[in-house]
C-alpha cells in the first residue's frame, strides 16, 4: 500500500508514531498527482514546491517533539475559491486569472496552524456557480462529471491526490461531488465554519466544509476549522464540540426521519434502494425509523434560486461591468438574470425561507436526523446536459443535482454525505444525514456507525 | 389632581392600595378624552364601553384579592397598527377601513393578561410610513405635529388621554412622537418584544415598544411585554430581566459616549444645548463622558431607506394592486418607488447595514451608553413640510426627524427617548440614550437617574 492510499486518520496515526514521515507522504501524493492528473484535472494549481517545503517543516517539528495533532503533515487540496496567500486563486475563471491574494482565508489559516500541507488548489465550477465542474473528470468513470461546484476536491480525494479536499456548498457543492465521487462530504451548520476569504456565491446560503475519505477524517478536519470568527458576519458564537471524540456514540435510540415525499420523487431506483438498505443497517444497530413529510416542498427550489440569483449578482456586479467577456456564457447568463430580480421578489424569497426554516424546526422535534439520498442520480456523463425522468420530464444536470441537496442550504441545517454503495455500473451512491442546528456530532456518529458496519470507503480504482 | 393626571406607577400604587378604583381611573381618562379629543384627535377609535367593562372586571378582581400587578386597571392606548380582536384596526388608512382582526397581537395579549384596560386605538401616520401623523395635533401647541408614526400615542399620553401608549418604530416612530410630545419612549432592542399581529412597515427594521409619562412607567410596561415569541421570526430567545427592579442603579461609573459628528450637524441650537446640559446632570451623578465618532455616518440614511422602501413594498404588494386609490398619495408614491428597487441594491443595503452594526459594536466597547438628541428640532408646525437649515439646505419633515432616530433602527440597538427640557417657545425637547443589545436596563437606569434629578415629566398644559 502506497502512503497516498491511507486515510487521514491512518496517516496521522503513522506520522504520530513516526512510522511515516510527512515528507514521504507528501512525495507519494505528489507522485500520485503526477501519475493521474492528466486524466482527472482536479487541480487548477499544484503547489509541489510549497508542499515539499511544508512537509519538511512538519517532519522537523515532529522530530523535535512538536506534534501539532492529526492534521500535522497531512496533504490537503484547497478549492480554488479559497484565498491562499501568494498562490493564484482563480475561482476557475478567466475573470480571476491574475488574482494572487496576500492573505489566507480563515480556513486555510486554521489548517496551516494545524500543520496541514497544501498540495494544490482544486478546480471549482466557475465561481462555484454550477454543479458539474467541466474542467475535471470523475475518477470512477472518466466519461462522467465529478459533480460540483467542489468537483476538483471530490475528484482529488477519490483519486488519492490528497487526503482532504476543502469545498464550499451553496446549493450542494460539497455534497454533490462527495456523492458522485464516493467520498464523505460535510456541509456544517450555517455559521459553524468561517467563510472569510472564500469567494462568495450567495452569502446567505454559502457554507464551507471538508470532503474526505472517511467520516472520521471529516470529524478531524472539523476539529481544526470550526469556530467563531467575527470577520464572517454569519459566524455564530456557540460552543465548539470535540467532533472526533463522540464519533463512536452509535445510533442506539436515535430516531431517523425517512421522507415520504420530495426525496422520493424523480429519483433513480438504484439510489433509492441503496439508501433504504443503508437505513436498515442503522436500524439493526438500534435506530428507529419515523416516516416524515418534507414541509413546503414546492417552495424549496424557488427559494434557493430566488435568493442565490440576486446575491450572486450583487457580489459580481463590478466584475461583471468590467470583465463580462471573461465569464463563461453559462455563468454570465445567471449573473445577468440575477441583476433583473426585484427587491420585492428577493424579500419574498427571504420570507418564505424563514417559513421553511420554522417548518423544518418543527420537523426535527420528532426526529434526531433525516436520511435521504444526497442526489437523485449517480454521476452523469460529461456529454449529458440533462436528465430525462420516467414521467417524461427533463431536468438540467445542475437542477437535478441541486434538488436534493438545496434543502440543507435553505434551512442552514448540517448535512453529511456518506457513500452507501454503488449502482450496477459501479458508480458511487451517497446518502445524506441531516440534523438539527449545530448537531454535527450526531450526524458524524450516525455516519460513522454506518461506515463501520459497511466499510464502503475506498479510493476509485484508477490505474 | 384628577386620576388621569397620575403616572402609571402612581396610579398603580393607589390601585394596589385600593385608594383608587380602575373604574374611577378609566372614567377620568374617558372624560379627559371627551374633553380634549376634538382638539387633538389622537384616537382612531375610542373603546369606551369595552374599557368600562374591563375596568369593572379589574376592580372586581382586585377586590377579590387577585391583583395582577402594576398594569392592572391601567388605561392604555394601542397604536392602530396593532391587531385588536373585535376592534377595527385601520392603520389609519382607508385601505384597512373595514379590517377587524379576530386575534389580538402578541403585545395586546400580554397587556390584557397583565390586566391593562384598552381605552382606544391611537392614530398612526398611514401604515406607519411617515413621521408626522397628519390626523393628530401636538398637545403642547395645536398648530404643530405630534410626530410619527406613533403620533396618536404620543399626543394621547401627553394630553392625559391614557397612561401608556403603545407604538412601533421603524425609523424613529416611537421616539419621534415621544420627543416632540414630551413623553418617554422606548424602542427596545430588535428581537426583544414580539411584533406578531402588528402591521409591518419594514420587517427587518420594525420594533414595538411603549410611550409613557415617566421612565419608571416604561420599565413597568416592558416587564409586561418583553420576551421570546417564536411567532415573530425576529424574536430572540434571551433572558428577560426585571426592568423595574434595576431602575435605581444610578449612573456612577457609567461611560457616556458623546458624539462629535452626525448628531452635531444641522441640529437646532436649543436642542443641542438642552442635551448638553442633561449630560452634565449625569456627570454630576458620577458618569464619565467620552467623545466618540459615529462610524459611517453617510451610509445611515441610505441604508435605512434602501431597506425600508422595498420591504414596505413587498408587504403592501397585493394591497397596492387591489386598492391603490385608497392610499394617500404620499404613501402610494413610497410604495411604488419601493417596487422599482433591484434586489442587488437591497442586498448591498443589507451588507452595508452589517458593516454599520459591526462598527457600532466596536463603538460600544469603550462606552456604556451613547447620548444624543432624539431629533434635530422640536415639533414642526403642521403647515411646515420642510426645514431650512442655516447652511441653506432644506430637509423634509420626515427626513429631518428620521435622521437622528434611524441609527438605532439600522443597528437594532435599544434607544430610550427622555424629555430634557423645553425651547424658548415651550416646546419639549428629547434626548435619546442608546445602549448595547438587550441592555435596556442600563438605558432605563440612566433615564431614571436623569429624570429623578430634573423632574421634567409632566402633562401638556391643555385646558
Amino acid at each position: 500500500m502506497e502512503p497516498y492510499e491511507l486515510t487521514l486518520a491512518e496517516a496521522a496515526d503513522k506520522i504520530k508514531a513516526k512510522e511515516l514521515s510527512p515528507v514521504e507522504l507528501t512525495a507519494s501524493v505528489l507522485a500520485r498527482i503526477e501519475a493521474v492528473e492528466d486524466k482527472i484535472t482536479a487541480f487548477a494549481t499544484v503547489t509541489a514546491d510549497l508542499a515539499t517545503k511544508a512537509a519538511k517543516q512538519a517532519e522537523e517539528e515532529i522530530a523535535a517533539g512538536a506534534y501539532r495533532g492529526p492534521l500535522h503533515g497531512i496533504p490537503v487540496g484547497i478549492k480554488d475559491l479559497y484565498d491562499t496567500a501568494g498562490v493564484a486563486t482563480t475561482s476557475s475563471s478567466k475573470v480571476r486569472a491574475d488574482y494572487v491574494p496576500t492573505q489566507d482565508s480563515a480556513v486555510v489559516e486554521r489548517l496551516d496552524a494545524a500543520g496541514a500541507v497544501m498540495v494544490g488548489k482544486t478546480h471549482t465550477h466557475e465561481f462555484a456557480y454550477g454543479a458539474v465542474t467541466p474542467t475535471t473528470r470523475n475518477p470512477w468513470d472518466l466519461d462522467r462529471v465529478p459533480g460540483g461546484s467542489s468537483g476538483g476536491s471530490g475528484a482529488a480525494v477519490a483519486a488519492g491526490e490528497c487526503s482532504v479536499g476543502m469545498g464550499s456548498d451553496t446549493g450542494g457543492s460539497i455534497r454533490i461531488p462527495a456523492s458522485v465521487c464516493g467520498t464523505v462530504g460535510l456541509k456544517p451548520t450555517y455559521g459553524r465554519v468561517s467563510r472569510r476569504g472564500v469567494a462568495s456565491l450567495s452569502w446567505s446560503l454559502d457554507h464551507v466544509g471538508p470532503l474526505t475519505r472517511t467520516v472520521r477524517d471529516a470529524a478531524l478536519v472539523m476539529d481544526a476549522i470550526a469556530g467563531y470568527d467575527r470577520a464572517d458576519p454569519a459566524s455564530v458564537d456557540v460552543p465548539v464540540p470535540d467532533f472526533a471524540a463522540s464519533l463512536d456514540a452509535g445510533v442506539a435510540g436515535l430516531t431517523i426521519g425517512v421522507p415520504v415525499n420530495y426525496y422520493t420523487e424523480r429519483v433513480d431506483p438504484e439510489v433509492a434502494a441503496a439508501v433504504s438498505t443503508a437505513i436498515d443497517v442503522l436500524v439493526e444497530q438500534g435506530a428507529q425509523v419515523r416516516e416524515v413529510e418534507i414541509p413546503l416542498p414546492e417552495y424549496i427550489l424557488p427559494t434557493e434560486w430566488g435568493i442565490m440569483l440576486p446575491e450572486a449578482s450583487a457580489y459580481h456586479q463590478e466584475m461583471l461591468r468590467d470583465k463580462a467577456d471573461l465569464y463563461t456564457d453559462e455563468v454570465r447568463l445567471y449573473l445577468e438574470v440575477g441583476e433583473l430580480v426585484l427587491a420585492t421578489d428577493y424579500i419574498k424569497a427571504l420570507r418564505v425561507r424563514t417559513l421553511i426554516q420554522q417548518r423544518w424546526r418543527d420537523l426535527f422535534e420528532s426526529i434526531d436526523v433525516l436520511i435521504a439520498p444526497t442526489l437523485t442520480t449517480p454521476a452523469l456523463r460529461a456529454d449529458q446536459p440533462e436528465v430525462t425522468w420516467p414521467d417524461g420530464s427533463t431536468e438540467s444536470a445542475t437542477d437535478t443535482y441541486v434538488r436534493f441537496s438545496a434543502p440543507a442550504n435553505v434551512t442552514g441545517l448540517p448535512s453529511l454525505s456518506v457513500p452507501c454503495g454503488f449502482n450496477a455500473s459501479g458508480l458511487p451512491i451517497g446518502m445524506q444525514i441531516l440534523g438539527r442546528p449545530f448537531a454535527e456530532t450526531t450526524l458524524l456518529a450516525a455516519g460513522q456507525a454506518y461506515e463501520s458496519a459497511t466499510g464502503w470507503a475506498k479510493l476509485a480504482p484508477l490505474p
